[in-house]
């Protein structure tokens, strides 16, 4: 492996992507992306991939052998962040996807995903705090004021300025009704909080003068649970006579992840001197909603972490796999033979077409849903239809999945993988976190088969989409779309709040489904790319992972709905003390 | 979770196993076990618990954050291994299950399964010193001569000196017929050897003076391949005029391993100044062939291994669940009342269950295996054949879904979880290891489809064991047993020699079944329980975990025998580098 660099992901699966299977550049006939052409996108997405590679992917060791420190109160992160910081604000990394007006690039979510994997691949941590500085300035935009628009989006879109999502509280972690944050009224048009934060990332640190925290809180009287939970506008230096002063936020801990090492977690204190001052977002009482109506963005971001993750992985596990020699072809045990390299063993193919499997289906449905989130953001309702529906699995297959692919690629490397002088371990590490943050996985499964498969069209739009995909195969020449659609069916049949027990057995399921009619469409557009330009050991391949996930995963459906839809209630009915 | 201590296992399973479950103590009635009663197999596991609890456990987070140094060449490990080590001494652990002519105590090795793995579970690493020299004594008791045997057995039966198994290269991890390292007779009825071992645990440290490599090599001018491979006996340092001196063993490096981190694992260089002694334990060029008559014991270890990582980490998911309050129950929302513990969340409490299933069941099958060990042991040969069957899933069960139960565990503690301020990820990280060493998966399942279940009445006589089992599950009253043994026969159906590309899925389906026979064989004994002396939640947890196993797993056989006899050959057909 001597003088090879992890590429992070194949260039060839980002192009397939942008031209043959999705052909994002018909989205530059809608008007709002009409100043973009197929060579602006190609032109990002290179930008962003040469950052990755040359800035992000070789500082992503040290910043995880080196965590942000604490020290007098202050994080302190990696010297090498700041360089990096400085080429991803180049990049223009922040606004990329939000309109000219505000300072982006007006480009698709789709075209930025296809971009900000590179980045993510290359050192989540690093690209975290422009991706959480881009949710909390875009919830300024969408419902903040002019007043708060101006003062702190444009300096976060920027980066000079950055951003956190400060939702979790030690009592409260998955459950928002229970904020306890208190903002009182100051009486001059700002508020004065008081309260505790845990798990906020990107807290603090020297890479900015200041961070903006967008903040759940309660104003002093509001009703309990969820709908007396107002969002504010926290920074921690506010604006006092022309010069930052500082605003009372504390950094109360930190916490020590096992991942994400580049990007401190903050427990953080809010009001200790009663000087800390906030300014309410929109209406008070409304910032569930308002973080629910980014939650989808959020949680396709989570699952595009997932994805790059398991994918850097992969590409490391397939270039050992081709480089080690271990061992001899089975019935050809000749010691006088030098060994062969580990890839001509049936198991570690199994192992490798799984993670690729995981992989480019799980990229493929992650380019899928921020293109529906495209089309929804300009007034199409379908594409809004399935923009809801499929935003837990694109979160949760990822995160859950993903993480398989990151042990298998540990496994590929043997004793070697168990090592933290190779980097495998390391995004088994980095991933864990993504089926617990943003929603844990049980979380996405409620909100599944509790509330999003039940909106009204919703699997029959995605029967829809999915038949119609199976329609491109089977011109194509590919098998398996008839199966695929049946499938589609039993989702139907089991979508019901009665089962909502076995809710994580049912986003398995849909999750199963979701992949194969992703590997149908890259399956289709592979065939049809051979048909134009001759078979290749690219479009054989891809022929293989849709053939092995269908025949592998999609029979596992009718077994997991089956137990969706039975009486088995093993685990509900047991008392706590019987485990 | 205040006072609250981590028990490693519930007490109440190891009683169940031993008296209603398996009925060890019906082993006393073999002459070689004969002095022993109930009460003495009690002593012992009350007397290794303890020693896990007060000794071994509590220096388990101190010895995972600062692992061993290598300081001039040699290494220091934790200061509190040193006063753990004379508790394992004290405990007699190494010798337990060995003849008490050789220091042992003739314990069963089902006895021992069940003392041992609080030790295990404990702290991994710790026990790995004591379990690594037990396995290399028993080497030189099983082929090493008399003088071998006194000089060395006997020190390392009382832990005065330690001993490792040295058989990996660098350039020969699974593949041992590529073992380089060279013996060249020195005429005096010793070897010197040279050459360089990899992975070697416990290879040096300060806890003894002296350490004793069970090393594969090969004789100058032995034939290639396995079969020109001999075992050697290696010291640290060798006896010579009544005096240790340096045997010419050098550490060359140190692993940083990400687990097992009480647990050095360095690369040795043999012979460096051509003054490393060796001596030939046993027929030249059968080094390999008494490496694998000790497999079985090997790794049935690792297997314990791993159950006994994922059990610590279920005791302390199922404590934290217990007592963190979040949310409330589904369609009782008012947020006027407390949070309940999390416990009361169905998708937690399948974790749990997800977690006892796999943590309950394979420590079922561990013991069961040990006593077909200690019945082949004494000319049982129905047993010998079940011990042969059995073992590479008694190894690899433990390891996989292990892995998968540490992670539910991980995942029950949300964000904390993903802190290593809490202990869940430190055994996530343990775990990993059980996959990879002493044979990966992938080697275990060729072993399993490619060999042990052609072997002559083997699977039959495992259809006839799971049969009997049935039995007596009918007898008590829990269903099930029909299904359990309808699936052997599939396990039958599939197994041949041409499908060994779908190895590991042959080895998820027998492994399914070999837990859903110990599901139903723990459901039985506890229907006896309850209707002895009544229901309790005890008995209650019993069932249902068999009815979840036999729910959600047994139904995933059909469809991977489906595939195991298929023609699927997506990943077998594949070039390299079509991935």
């Amino acid at each position: 492996m001597a003088g090879w660099q992890n590429p992070l992901l194949d260039d060839r699966d980002v192009d397939f992507l942008l031209d043959d299977v999705f052909d994002l550049a018909a989205l530059t006939k809608l008007a709002f992306f009409s100043d973009h052409d197929r060579e602006t996108f190609g032109a990002f997405i290179a930008s962003a991939r040469r950052v990755a590679r040359t800035s992000l992917y070789p500082a992503y060791r040290a910043m995880d052998a080196e965590p942000p420190r604490l020290v007098d109160g202050r994080i302190i992160v990696h010297p090498r962040m700041h360089e990096v910081w400085a080429q991803l604000r180049g990049l223009g990394v922040i606004a990329a996807p939000r309109r000219a007006e505000v300072g982006g690039q007006q480009l698709p979510l789709s075209v930025y995903t296809l971009a900000s994997v590179y980045l993510m691949a290359a050192n989540l941590s690093a690209y975290g705090y422009a991706g959480l500085t881009q949710g909390a300035a875009h919830l300024i935009e969408a419902f903040g004021s002019s007043e708060l628009r101006e003062r702190y989006m444009t300096r976060m879109y920027s980066g000079e300025w950055t951003g956190t999502m400060a939702l979790t509280e030690p009592q409260a972690g998955s459950s928002l009704s229970d904020v306890a944050t208190i903002a009182v009224p100051a009486g001059d048009g700002s508020y004065r909080l008081r309260g505790n934060k845990i798990f906020i990332s990107g807290g603090d640190h020297d890479l900015a003068e200041n961070v903006v925290h967008m903040t759940l809180a309660r104003i002093e009287g509001a009703p309990a649970g969820i709908k007396g939970v107002s969002l504010f506008c926290v920074p921690r230096r506010r604006v006092e006579g022309g010069a930052l002063v500082d605003n009372d936020v504390a950094t109360a801990g930190m916490i020590h992840k096992i991942g994400w090492r580049g990007l401190p977690s903050l427990a953080l204190s809010y009001g200790e001197r009663g000087d800390c001052h906030g300014w309410l977002v929109g209406e008070p009482h409304r910032g569930i909603a308002y973080m629910f109506q980014m939650m989808n963005e959020a949680r396709i971001m989570v699952g595009l972490n997932g994805v790059a993750t398991a994918a850097v992985a992969y590409q490391e596990s397939l270039e050992y796999a081709r480089t080690r020699p271990q061992g001899r072809p089975m019935g050809a045990r000749d010691v006088a033979q030098p060994q062969v390299p580990i890839i001509e063993h049936a198991d570690v193919r199994r192992m490798l077409l799984r993670q690729k499997t995981i992989v480019e289906g799980a990229l493929a449905l992650l380019v899928r849903t921020s293109l529906y989130a495209d089309h929804a953001r300009h007034g199409d309702d379908r594409a809004r239809v399935m923009l809801d529906l499929l935003t837990p699995v694109a979160k949760s297959f990822p995160a859950e999945r993903g993480f398989e692919a990151n042990a298998l690629a540990v496994q590929v490397h043997g004793g070697y993988g168990y090592s933290s002088e190779y980097p495998v371990e390391a995004w088994l590490r980095d991933q864990k976190l993504n089926s617990i943050h943003e929603g844990t996985t049980g979380i996405q499964a409620l909100d599944l088969l509790g509330r999003r498969a039940l909106a009204p069209n919703a699997l029959a739009t995605f029967r829809d989409e999915v038949a119609r995909t199976a329609a491109r195969a089977r011109e194509a020449g590919i098998a398996g779309g008839d199966a695929v659609v049946a499938a589609c069916d039993l989702l139907v049949v089991a979508a019901s709040p009665q089962h909502l027990a076995h809710a994580t057995d049912y986003l398995d399921a849909f999750s199963t489904v979701a992949i194969a009619w992703q590997w149908l469409e890259l399956a289709a557009a592979a065939a049809e790319r051979a048909a134009r330009t001759g078979e290749t050991g690219f479009t054989r391949g891809k022929r293989a992972a849709c053939a092995y996930w269908l025949a592998t995963e999609l029979p596992r459906v009718a077994h997991l709905i089956d137990l969706v839809r039975s009486d088995e209630t093993s685990f509900t009915a047991l008392a706590p003390d019987d485990l």
